[in-house]
């Protein structure tokens, strides 16, 4: 019997490893369509990938992975830890994916393609009654696939797990609301603060080639190896996994604003560290992979905003910065240089926020989802709401769709739930930071020499190895002994915000 | 009855069609793993491409593509001609494939590999004892796939028909035959002329980033398309079609001589030229490329040296040059410049032969497999047959095996039957042109002008469009309604050497 296991298991792994291969293929196309594929072969490309991703659905959705399920689900003592938590995964797409009449799912993924295409048109025109027909048929499939798919205590859990699994709508209330109330107030003091940072030399032209070669030497010191990834540009910038040994990433230049490339870069470094950094033991099987959006979303914001706008960070750069710059920092010192690209302050675009900030967007896209789900706000109603939950938190308030409820692609896409992982990035982030800082006491000390070999080593072996190994909440938990917990987050603004703003 | 042959057909075109994606994904990862995919990736890149290889493979041999053969095979008048030449090459694929028995084509995989870095090593240490018996069992098996094969006439065309379809040892030798006589002539008086041309301006620093503007100015007006491709360096340049709308060349720069990059920058657009205007309809069969080695030689070699290594090219393009390099040609008249481009000189090494010598390494190659495939050669005694041959024709002899038998991979690969292409290539090149020369009659005029578009659409209506639809043979006689004729290619390179040599 457990020789038959042992012969299962291996022709599970073996299933499961073409899966991924297909899906590296994917990957690579993805990241080619992306950094510079010729325009008049994209048609065909998009056959390609059609067929490939079919082959993929077909194969989690088989016979035969009904029977791996069957036949492995109740011998879980035998198999490794690998093939437990693979069977797992698989398990998870696979009853997801069955649960779906097949008809009703191609009828969404019609509708997705003319949603997102509709939601360009409006976005671009600032009607939001265009786009309404289409997001309330995308609001009422996903409605009906919780129904399919159950949920337990919040329908809107169901899309929650989707993203981040083990994370529900009663956690997110209760540190959303906490985050919030301390935000909103904070933002407040600082609008009414008469001590704000100078930014004008923030926006004097630097060379994007000039920009290209300090962002260069920052990631490769942050140890972003080269061996084992590319920097690319790219209209939107990203972070993509092909295989831990290629983990490419992408940025943008804005001549008139480095801000842009330099800490776009660091972002996606974060991100990229973190797929570097995952056991080459799970390549091959889907937990190669980080472990959630939230978890991944923490990386990349820890090294964008924790550390990449330390004080100490820019101690050490500040000099190079200076000296690939065209002189516009030369009379700027340290200490305003610091202050000025920390500057926060209200806006309606969520993706120009500053790290203060940006965590009310997401509050605000999160109350909506929840709404919507649980029937207690209507699609028709969503510009208003949008508008004034912006005016309640964040004192401005959208005069048009476009810089309102039209801004993000998301919705467009079907994805509900996606949102709340950027916030809980933002905590992760802290919280992991805090237990960091009891393991490196000396952290200041290694951002100012730029010795960051510790700090990546803590993120490998605390987070990054694990892939999906471990569930977002696991992983948070046995790092830093407790769950969600928004107050490390909170102080850390505080401390911050207050000492920039002499509050 | 009818009713069903058209569902077999359309089932038959959706399995096909499925084989041309994966095989689109692969060629994709070739060329990235050509331009810049980072180095620890690989070894995981390498199994995807193992898994997608032996999906195409299984495919090409299943049970489901018999039944289509064998259901399509007798109803080929109701099928469309694109069904029906697809058909075609999938049989011929099939029972290639089916005829080796699996072990032995396994154990031939691994051979090949083997021999391939044994190869590197002996060429490194120029010694032609190391790579000898990889060499010796590599012509083995070949000869027992050829007698699972089978063979008209002669073994060696059931090599030289994977390559070339059609072309036979009695064609090659009468036309190679031809060849050699007249060229080794030729070099022996070239070599004794006292007219030699100045090419002491070749060899002067040209910047790279100068090389490459120049050389995508020309081809672009050589009509390739950038909407429809891309360019970018690496060690070994190549043209892959990826798709019609997707075709990407590459090149190597050495800024001590530009007709490195320029020259094959050019040769690479040719190829990508034949590849940019295959007709749509093929998308998705394996009719979806060029017909043959040797005609897809034909044309990177028509653009590279008849088209643009001829006066009249350069009476366009040489102020241009001019312009881009660092003054080097400041001095040099447009005459002497000519010259200097079109020196010929009897070398050793394959890939740097001038025009006018090229063919003997081919021939040399050619009579080698020839033999070897016949009994007639022993490869124990390689590396004396090739020294003697090549002072025979060339006048010169190598003195190491580096620079003598060991200086091609083909053969490590196992590829024998692909030589003969590259002088196919210059002869049908010939064949076109003189044909091309009846419809445009004021071909020197348009290269004074610049104006290709007609020589394109020319290419593009014989040539281009039928990607694999019509054969090597079949499209030679068609254009020109003559078979393999070495004489066009004789007379051009007298005429032309002639001339600069002033014999």
């Amino acid at each position: 019997m457990e020789e038959q296991i042992k012969e299962i298991e291996k022709a599970f792994l073996t299933y499961v490893k073409k899966m991924s291969a297909y899906q590296e293929a994917l990957a690579l196309i993805y990241w080619d369509l992306r950094t510079g594929a010729p325009k008049k072969g994209i048609g065909q490309r998009s056959q390609v990938i059609g067929l490939l991703s079919s082959e993929v659905f077909q194969m989690s959705t088989s016979e035969e992975m009904a029977a791996f399920i069957a036949n492995l689900s109740g011998a879980e003592n035998e198999l490794s830890d690998i093939t437990k938590k693979t069977l797992q995964e698989c398990k998870k797409e696979y009853d997801r994916n069955k649960k779906i009449p097949r008809e009703e799912y191609e009828e969404y993924v019609v509708l997705q393609s003319q949603a997102e295409s509709v939601w360009e048109e409006a976005r671009e025109k600032s009607d939001f009654s265009l786009f309404q027909p289409y997001l309330e048929k995308l609001v009422a499939f996903n409605k009906k696939f919780i129904d399919y798919w159950g949920y337990e205590g919040n329908k809107y859990n169901t899309l929650l797990d989707m993203y981040e699994p083990g994370v529900t709508v009663e956690m997110l209330d209760q540190v959303f609301g906490q985050l919030r109330e301390e935000i909103v107030a904070l933002v407040k003091e600082i609008a009414a603060s008469p001590n704000k940072p100078d930014t004008s030399f923030l926006h004097k032209p630097f060379p994007k080639e000039q920009q290209k070669a300090f962002s260069l030497k920052v990631i490769e010191k942050l140890g972003y190896d080269f061996q084992a990834g590319r920097l690319d540009d790219t209209v939107h910038p990203f972070a993509i996994g092909i295989n831990p040994g290629d983990v490419r990433i992408t940025t943008r230049y804005d001549e008139n604003d480095w801000r842009m490339a330099v800490f776009g870069t660091i972002h996606e470094c974060g991100h990229a560290l973190y797929e570097q950094h995952i056991s080459k033991e799970l390549i091959g099987t889907p937990l190669c992979t980080g472990t959630s959006m939230g978890i991944h979303e923490s990386q990349s914001l820890f090294y964008e905003n924790i550390l990449g706008r330390d004080y100490s960070f820019w101690k050490h750069h500040y000099d190079s910065l200076k000296a690939h710059a065209a002189g516009q920092f030369d009379h700027v010192s340290l200490e305003e240089f610091y202050r000025g690209i920390n500057e926060s302050k209200a806006s309606l675009i969520r993706i120009e926020a500053d790290e203060l900030t940006y965590p009310l967007h997401i509050i605000i896209r999160y109350e909506i989802e929840k709404g919507l789900f649980n029937d207690e706000i209507e699609v028709k109603d969503l510009p208003k709401i949008w508008n004034d939950k912006y005016e309640e938190y964040l004192g401005i308030r959208p005069t048009t769709d476009k810089e309102g409820v039209l801004q993000d692609v998301h919705w467009a896409g079907g994805s509900f739930g996606y949102f709340p992982s950027y916030a809980l990035g933002y905590m992760y982030a802290m919280q992991f930071k805090n237990k960091m800082l009891e393991d490196l006491p000396h952290y200041d000390e290694l951002l100012e020499n730029g010795d960051y070999g510790p700090i990546r080593e803590w993120l490998s072996n605390h987070i990054h190895q694990y892939g999906k190994l471990k569930k977002p909440l696991e992983i948070l938990e046995s790092v830093t002994g407790e769950g969600l917990n928004a107050s490390h987050l909170i102080t850390y603004l505080k401390d911050k915000f207050q000492k920039i703003y002499r509050l």
